[in-house]
């Protein structure tokens, strides 16, 4: 609704088209979303098919087949899309409609250059379009007390980021000084790569301390990692409580005489009037 | 009780079978509880030792005879519970009745065909019951507490677990793209396996990245699900803070006289107008 | 003084070298905490340094020499414990008189048995005095913070290592089916350590799937491990701020009229006496 | 500014130069932070390409020449801050003046001792400067919450460290036992290091048990670990709460009429008894 409000006239058919491939309220465009979806998923299916050799070597030409019908199908979806908006630019310009271009674009440039037939896989990021339609259901406020409390906490998590990164370029340089290029730590990249797999306590294994203030270090790193990964969870947990707390005070009355709302559940007056509740 | 209602008459021996097999409030029933958990603990414990193979080679034949002992025990059991109940249809296709069937099945299915005998695992899920026999004791309200507070979070979690399932396959498509089959990375579902394991910070190493630009994304992925960690973290532990708040809120009065809410379990007298409550 | 009020007379001399021994207010008793707790680090670092190979085959008779200085130090150490208490048998079956007597046995038992040198490493538990010490400090107030809150979540705690018990169980023996002895899956037990590992995202990766059915078993147990570690998160975190808010609460003030304590920081009248605080 | 107050005349050219190197405030102030920011990463990205075996030997005479030019650089940015400031040594002997000598100073020591050359990684440390700088942005409040936090929770993560560290040496003890040298648990260091990168979750799977009581014992301090990690969790989440709220609460006024707290910021009259605020 809100993308169409200037450029192209608001002709019926078009509005109607619109209906049915950009909302999901009606018979239609319900149906559309689910085959949409389905689509997606199963195209996904079959470019993961594709990367597995064994079924490459037997069902190659097949999985091929079926990849150029979904190419067309999502080519003629984004015909449709780009008809049925009224200013087809803005869409085109999205991050959705991006992401619909690049979905398609990899097969017809793979009869160019064939070593592009994996770029398939960006087709995955259509899936991001199931949101899209969950946004319209009622998982709409659990995501949004989600998303909004990531951005509420975003500058004391870059903040934290920082800090990780910092403390992660200096474990990992001297980690390189200590266990040197004979362990493995072969670089200080190399190095920093290990401190993040310890300090996020992923703990691969392809590298590990072998001498013994090496393991020192490490049992350092590890012990420091389990108050750093706390910082991280208590922010979120903070705000999602705050995000949650809102949206519960959103629910209360509004005052009667000035018509504001979010009071919290104890108030008795308002608090921007004075008037009584 | 609630299960025995319209279908067969309510004689007393069947009420009294009811009360020792489905209850624990008589000492009789408490008896039959802790004789069954036992039961079932010896009997998990046997086909944990059959699955080892050096004891199946000593002691296959005692374990295989006792395995049909308790087999035999549980058919027994399961017709009681049959008989015992007034509507023996709604009992057999409850979950608990639909675990006691399969609990058994196993053994007599392995006559027929030998390689079933490794299906009698799945008697493990008769363990459910101890929770069973646990709610009508006192850890029912901590118990509820953690499920209704997994319940209300249900939404938020399933929008973040379906957040995470996306994020996982589009890491694991550009991984594939970067490291390929010759580092183990052989198909996109493969490097999603990867992805999963990275980003839930388990990494047993089997595959992991070795090239630079395989381990630069590696090393985002792991700084990514150090604030993706926190987000269910975040959920759960709010849900809990709320579902704790309200079982104390519940025990509560409101005051009498200014009707103010919130006084602690123990209070007496209004902490804000001074009436007794 | 609370362990010496009955059995024994109370003699000036016996009750100073209590007061040196087992407290810590007078200049005495701090002196003997300090030189106990130096004399167990040094005593715990000669077991380990013992423990190493290499140095073992250097310095193992001056180490043994040491181990022996220490041993006979904390034997007369513990029977001036036994001297100086009232009721020397309370003592001697106390917690901590056992682990006093623990970590001198094994020396004088490796005269008769000589494989017994290890269990020196019992005396590694006599640090635990490093806390009674600290009891006596500042540090008593957050140590009780931490405790009570875990007390508090014992029960919740309790339900949740039952579910996990469970699931680890289950999803054990289904993989043991999966992927069998010829992937390291050898026993039910064995299947059982490696859901831990991966439930608890440990991941050592001594044990991993092999099989494709295995690596999506595996990879929804991982993303179920995401939301359960989040459990014992939550419910610590809940039981933690709550303690913390009473223990603020306590330095409310006390009523005028009954005395009571413990009333929130915003109420006007006591809440079990009805008088105004 | 409060750093130079008493020792030198406050002259306008070193006041000027104060304001450009020491402050952010001035377009030459910002113009200086980020050229120094720029130069610090250029000159850590090269300290950690020379690290990398193959680019050091192909463009190791121009690495070591830009290493050469930026210690120069460094120094004489050394030398105009102990000029612009009034009380040199002050600067001097503070952490950022430490950190900024200890950055050229390896250069220097290379040409008399050729091995100090992997010393220049010290350099990284001056990254916290960036910090400096962001202090006096808006993120100023969000890292003050955090540090606050942790300040806070400081003697709880101590009582909490110190318990970890008994138990990861007794976890050691018991395993160096069970496993012995021929499983690769080889002395009781190196079975601390195996608790501790166990209890952390991190999981290299260098070392893992090999027999089924070592196994038993893991699993279960897996279990133990399951719950440990909740505990720091918890801490800093309670931490961040109250500090959050604090934050809030500080920007609000108490009523003037009835004199309750804890207004919203955007309250305009107070909830409780209507008056103005």
């Amino acid at each position: 609704m809100s993308t169409s409000d200037q450029k192209r006239p608001h002709t019926p058919w078009r509005s109607r088209l619109h209906e049915i491939i950009f909302e999901s309220d009606t018979p239609a465009g319900k149906a559309f979303d689910i085959a949409l979806i389905g689509s997606i998923l199963v195209s996904v299916a079959v470019v993961m098919l594709e990367s597995m050799g064994r079924v490459r070597a037997v069902h190659g030409d097949l999985l091929h087949s079926i990849e150029w019908f979904f190419t067309i199908l999502f080519t003629l979806e984004y015909l449709l899309r780009l008809i049925s908006v009224r200013q087809p630019l803005r869409y085109a310009t999205s991050f959705l409609g991006l992401v619909d271009i690049l979905a398609i674009l990899p097969t017809y440039l793979s009869l160019l250059i064939p070593g592009t037939q994996y770029l398939f896989t960006i087709r995955i990021l259509r899936l991001l379009r199931i949101f899209r339609i969950l946004k319209l259901s009622e998982y709409l406020s659990e995501a949004s007390i989600i998303t909004s409390a990531l951005r509420a906490s975003q500058r004391k998590i870059s903040v934290f980021i920082l800090t990780v990164i910092t403390l992660v370029i200096i474990i990992g340089s001297i980690m390189y000084i200590i266990e040197g290029e004979e362990h493995g730590f072969d670089s200080i990249p190399t190095s920093i790569y290990w401190a993040i797999v310890t300090l996020t306590t992923v703990g691969y294994g392809d590298l590990s301390p072998q001498t013994p203030a090496g393991k020192a270090l490490a049992s350092l790193v590890m012990i420091i990692g389990y108050g750093v990964i706390a910082v991280p969870t208590g922010i979120v947990t903070v705000e999602i409580s705050q995000a949650a707390q809102k949206m519960r005070k959103v629910s209360a009355q509004s005052c009667p005489s000035c018509g504001s709302e979010g009071h919290d559940a104890d108030a008795v007056f308002c608090k921007y009037c004075g008037s009584h509740l």
